[in-house]
This record gives C-alpha cells, structure tokens and sequence, in this order.
C-alpha cells in the first residue's frame, strides 16, 4: 500500500514539498493530500501590492499553478476551502472541515508537511468589525479591499498603518489610485529594514509622490461611523479614514502545532533541523512562513517570511520526503524592493543587528552612479557596507539608487554568504562596459572605503 | 633625497599607481614623473563606441581625470606627447622625445611603473596608408573617425573588421549615425566571447537593427581609390566601403619592455608577481593592459585587456610603492556589453575553455524572466552554467537577456570567485520582489537545472 503524505497549506512552501516529493516517488508509493483554508494554491502575495495599484490586471496573473494543474499534473489531491482543525501526531491522523459545507473530515497520514504560512499581527485595537479596514496577507484580502475601493461612496482618504515592505507598497499603490494617503508608523523611519541613513531616501520618495509620513506615531483605535471605518484614533489626535491598510507584519501561525505539541522556537516559529524536518517528531516536517530558521551572518534564529525562502524550504522537504537529501542553510535577510522609481536593497545585518549581535564593526556609505557618469541615464547608487572589526568580514549591505540599483544587492548578498572581507571584495572581478557602471564598480568603491575604515585611514 | 618615480604611460593604470603612490607619501618623499605619448590621460576608451554614436556628445566627457588636475591636486609631472623610447633598467634610466618638438629627454629613476597599455593587432593586409581606416584604441582614434564620418563626401558604406566587443559596439554606433554596416568576423559568430548558443542571441539582435553579419569570411586586403579606401578585399570577393574599423583585438604593447630585456609569459604580456613587480627587475614593476595575469578557474596565464583590471592592478602597484600592501588576485573573466538593447554578460569559462583547460563539465541553458512573469516590462532571460562534474564547482557562466540582465552577471561572478557549487547555490539568498524576479531567481533556476544535470535526472 502507498505511504501517504498529508500537505497542511497549499501555498508556495506546501505545494512546493508535495511537487518535488511527487517528483521523485510516483502515486503507487506515494499518495499525497494537501488541504488548504482558501480557495487559491500557490499564488503570489508579494503582487497584491500591484494587484491594487492596477499595475498587474488581474488576479489571475498571480497564481503560479491552480488547484486543478496539481490534480491534473501532479497527481495531488488537493482540496481548497478545507481548514485543518486539528492534528493528532500520536494516531497520525488530521480533522479538517470542509468550509463549504461545515462536514468534518479525518485523514491518515504517514508523513505530514506543516505549511500554515504566517498570519498578520493585529493588536487589540485592530480588532473592529469595521468595513473598509483590510489586510494584505491573502488574494481574498486584495479582493475584498479592491470592491471597497470601488464601491460607492468611494474611499478617499486613506490610512496606512506600518511602514515595512507591505505598508510602503501598499501606500504608493493607493496613491497611484488617485487616494490620499497618510503612511502611520510607530517607529522613527518607514522602511526600517534598512538603517536610518538609507531609509531617509526612501521616506523622501514616497513624500515626492505625496504619501503623507508620520512616524513616531502610535495608533491606539478604529472608529467607526455606521459600520464603516471613519477614524484612526492615535497619540496625536484623529486622522480621518475612508479605508485603513493594517500591515505590522506577520507572525507565524502555529496555532495548530502548538496544540499538535509541535516545538516552536524563541522566535514563535517552528524550529526544524536543516533539512527541514520537526525535531523529535519522525515524520513530521515544516516550511515556509510558519517556521524559523538560521540566520548565517548573526548566528540566531530569525522568523523571515518571505515566498523565496518559502518555495526552497518546500523544495528541501520534499525532495527529502522523496528519497533525496537536501539542507536548508538559513538565511542572510536579503530583500529588495521597489518606492516609487526608488529602488532599495539589503542583506545581511543592519547597523542595529551587528550591534545586537555583539559585532565590533565599521559602516560607510559610498555615493557611486548606476552607469559610467558620462552614460545617459547615470542616477546616483548609495551603497552602504558594514564590515567587522578588525577582520573585515562583511556584515550586512545596503544600496539605495534608481534604474538597476537593487538587484545590485545580489552581488553583496553572495559575498556575505561567502563569508568575504572587504579587503577580498575589492579585487573582486565585476563586469565593466559604460552602459552597466562606472570603470570601479559601485560595489568595490564601498569596499575600497570600507578597507579604509578599517585601516582608519578615514579618507 | 625624494625617491623617484618614472611611470611609462599615463593611462587607468599608471595614473591609478601614481596616484595610489602619492596618497601614501607626500613629495618629499617620492618624486612622480608620468610620460604619456598621447594628449590624454586617464581616459575611458570603452567609452568610445558611444561618443561615436552620439549618445556621449562630448570627448571631454570621457576624460577621467586631465593632466592638470595630476598636476595640481597630485603634485605628479604628468609629460603629454612625451614619447618613452628606451629603458635603462640597469643605468636606472628612461629616454623620451617630446612630441612637440622632436628633443629627447633623460630621466633617472629609482622605482619604474610600466603602464604602456595595449596595441591593436594588425595583420599585414590591414597595414595601409588609405584614408578611412581606423582604429578604437584611442581618443585621438575616435576624433580621426568622427571627423572622417562628418566630412564630404559623406562616407556611407561602413564595414566593420572583427566581431568583438568593439566591432559589435562601433557596428551599432554607425547604424545609428545612418551609414550601411557590414561586420565581418572569421570566426563562425560575432561575440565569440559567449558560447555559440548564447551568441546566436546577439547575432539576432545585430541583424535585426540591420547589420549586415558576414561570419566565417576572411579578410585579405584594403584597396583605396586617389588615398581613400574604396574595397575590402574578401575570400568571397570585393566589399564596396567608405569607412572601415578594424576590431581585430589588441596584443600587449611590450616592445620598450622587451628591449629593456624585462620578462615577457606564454600569452606576450609582461610577467607580474601578486603585488604586480616585475619577477627578477627590483624596482620595477608593471600593471595594466601590457601584462598577463592569472585566470582564477584555469589557472592559466592570461591577457585580458579592460579598464576595470587596468585600474585596479594599478592601484595595487601604487599602494605597494606607497609603502602599504596589496595583491592582485587574478580574474575570471566577467565581462558585460550592450549590444542594440540586448544585455550580454559572461564570468568564467565558455564551454570551449573549459575543455581547453582540461575539465569535464555539464552545461545546462535556462529559459526565465528578469521579472516576476505577471509584472510588467517581464522579458525573458537566458542563463547558460558550466559545472565541474562532478564536484558541481561552478566553472562559467553566461547571461543574455533585456533589460537588468547583464549585470546579475556579478552575482556568477562572485559565486565563481568563491568556488561554489551549483548544489550550494541553489540555497543562495537572493532579493526577491515581483519588479525584479520570479519567486525562483533565474540564477536559482539554472543552478537547479545544472544539480539536475549533474544528477543525470535530466529533467
């Protein structure tokens, strides 16, 4: 009789282990079931964003692979709207209901892939049954706030509460819809995921195209005025609302292993070994947004959510629950995305996580242009380096800058891993032609000035 | 006494010496002396194609840094039109004639950089005195052409000698100023410096703008007409032209250098230590265009002739007469062109070398998107790998695509420099946003496929 493998989430990191185990073990050995809450699989949460704006068209253009080409194609019985209520690891089974109808299931399983994803951060004062307040995490999500934008009377002013990646974008796609939009974040900079020098630049992008910022600010209520959402209450006074985005952040949701006694990490995710199994639970595995994972550069367990890491962890569990063996070896927190024009990077560790991390350690910023100065269409490039003392080895990287400035990080990125120094890094051999950079590359002039930090050459 | 300093040739890599020497010790210390036989320094020649076209309006654009700034902000005595004839290594002694007015000079020196750069090659047929002929070596080579492309009767026939970097770059400059553009290559395809699959990519591109490509046709003579060229003369018969450039590549300029009785290696370039001396000749040392340098992956001496190497084997010279220390590691071949809006990007071994060199390898073609594929402006992106097998040891890569294709070449580039396997990079934490990449980067993508291969999976 076949083993039979039970996928909990069809999502990128669950629907990437059930492919690549299909991949390698056929149907005669290998019976797989994914259950999934909502009606779509595998689609891309990161294009909501563009989704709203309008910049992507349709819903459609973010699905990667829909119920059916897993049914048809990969043999997985996959089954949407069914939301697993309960995992029992001792009698390998999980009760799921069937949202459609309310029928409860019971399912067998010899192996398990724990693929939740994360669920949003909502402090008690989201907590509203108000109409036009939304999140960002699901395609339903990104359905029901496009119909109250377009419902009458139309949403003029807009409210964004937290200033990462999801708030920033979500903030400039309302714009791009012809809202107001007022940008609330509790710390002193949006887009904190880089250090307070870089995000300077980005906060003054999203003022450029009229994003109203606030920072230091803290929300502390939803008011309502007829059922809809009519004011954020903050520490300054009201600011009046016609639709709030809510985006501080995701946690990971764990509410099921925790019942199931799955072991969760300091982080709140689960903990796994490298290839991506539940330590102490034979049989079990875990990827994606709900677990934790390594960060190389500090050492510590960090809680990512993120599609990139997501597909590989998936891939990893699978390709193991196939017969293969594959790692997972953590993360360096590379990131990229796109503020207005403005096009921001980032790996490794911040200013605040070296220090966090106990690093000893120098950071400069190198002002470079994309292209040779003299090519049309040079923009400026800032490029931050943050190296140890006294070795030299890289810690984290910023760059800040326009037309192929972000996807820069890369370069950065793969050096960290590598574990280099910047004394390495400036023999490195990048490619040159006027089009593409200036003849010393915007990376090796940071590592130049970085190797003169540390000298203390200071010039 | 100061110290002196006699740099032979004032281009990226001696002035990079002079003033890297300079920054470490004042003008009591060491006195710098800098001949260069042209009006220049410190020039971008990569730039030319481009002020030929007219996207770079003016040669003054291309002019890194101007003798007068030497002079004043660097205390070097930067010689124009000074001619060096001969090196006196044991007399410690160089001669040079001015120019200007035909008196040779003589200067003592104790420390000796030789930065004489690259000339180009020249097969007997190409050796005329016709006018329309040109090279792209130089600013004043550029400044020759343009006036030549600008004077009745406007030249209206182009053929293009040598289907390169600079033949491609300057075929394209002149379809852009209106002429007929005929490239001959003898070779079985333009852009050889990618494999011939990747390169069938270009030859697309070239043609569709126009560009007549005539590949595998040797060249045999130019016959001109009252001192004007009128006919390349062909195996497959007469080609009728008004201007022709020869892009037949350059060789290392080492005749003062082979004269003066300094060691030349296999590929004719100057031999260098890591600090960039001249093994055997205290006090001399050289860097640039003019010498050979080591092929990280091969291990084999090469002659790589790019401003990016110029300066920082140059820079190294300096630090070290300077009194600090620092190597040149050697390369690996990355290089990056724009060819019509085409991204050309290469690091490492083609499939060609890599046989050359004694590898056994598989190498894997990878169809993706530079952007996620419902984001708009997504265009497809070819990443070719060569891996070691099987180790897995990533041995070349190459990348042809549109837009921000070329430069993620960087990002091979450093995997490469670090000796990573396919295997270890498909782990690699790259930036991940849908205005910059599929969830699956192309990278990853094709380091998967190259684990596949490796695997014999096939698949």
């Amino acid at each position: 009789m076949a083993e039979r493998l039970i996928v909990v989430g069809g999502d990128a990191a669950g629907m990437a282990a059930a492919s690549q185990a299909r991949r390698r073990r056929d149907r005669d050995d290998l019976e797989i079931v994914a259950f999934e809450r909502g009606n779509f699989t595998s689609y891309s949460a990161c294009g909501i964003p563009y989704w709203v704006s309008g910049v992507v068209p349709d819903r459609e253009q973010l699905i990667a692979r829909d119920p059916a080409t897993f049914r048809e194609s990969f043999d997985i019985d996959i089954r949407i709207r069914h939301e697993v209520t309960g995992i029992d690891v001792e009698r390998r089974e999980v009760v799921a209901r069937d949202l459609a109808d309310g029928r409860e299931v019971r399912e067998g399983f010899d192996t398990l892939v724990y693929a939740t994803g994360a669920v949003p951060v909502q402090p008690p004062w989201a907590r509203t049954d108000a109409a036009g307040v939304f999140g960002v995490q699901t395609l339903d999500d990104g359905a029901a706030l496009l119909d109250w934008l377009e419902r009458e009377p139309r949403p003029r002013r807009a409210v964004v509460i937290g200033g990462g990646y999801i708030g920033v974008e979500m903030a400039e796609a309302l714009i791009q819809r012809g809202l107001t939009v007022d940008l609330v974040e509790q710390s002193d900079q949006p887009m904190s995921t880089v250090d307070g020098d870089m995000g300077e630049l980005v906060a003054d992008a999203l003022k450029g195209i009229g994003i109203q910022i606030r920072t230091g600010l803290s929300v502390t209520g939803l008011e309502e005025r007829d059922g809809r959402i009519a004011t954020v209450v903050t520490a300054e006074g009201p600011m009046p609302a016609d639709v709030v985005i809510l985006g501080l952040g995701v946690r990971p949701n764990t509410a099921l292993a925790e019942a199931a006694g799955l072991p969760l990490g300091p982080t709140g995710g689960l903990r796994t070994d490298r290839r991506m199994r539940v330590p102490g639970v034979p049989g079990v595995w875990a990827a994606g947004d709900c677990v934790e994972t390594l960060h190389r550069i500090s050492g510590m367990p960090v809680h990512v959510p993120l599609g990139t890491h997501a597909n590989k962890q998936g891939r990893v569990a699978g390709i193991n629950i196939g017969g293969g063996y594959a790692t997972f070896p953590g993360v360096i927190g590379t990131a990229v995305t796109k503020v207005c024009d403005l096009e921001v990077g980032r790996t490794g560790l911040r200013e605040r996580d070296a220090r966090a991390a106990g690093f000893d350690f120098v950071s400069v910023v190198a002002e470079s242009t994309n292209r040779a100065g003299y090519y049309p269409g040079a923009r400026r490039m800032t490029v931050k380096l943050i190296a140890e003392r006294p070795s030299g080895r890289l810690l984290g990287a910023q760059i800040v800058g326009w037309s192929e400035a972000a996807k820069r990080i890369d370069t950065l990125a793969v050096a960290l891993w590598n574990s280099m120094t910047v004394d390495d890094m400036t023999a490195l051999d990048l490619g040159y032609a006027p089009p593409y950079a200036p003849v010393w590359d915007p990376v090796l002039i940071a590592a130049r000035k970085a190797v003169d930090a540390l000298a203390g050459a200071g010039r």
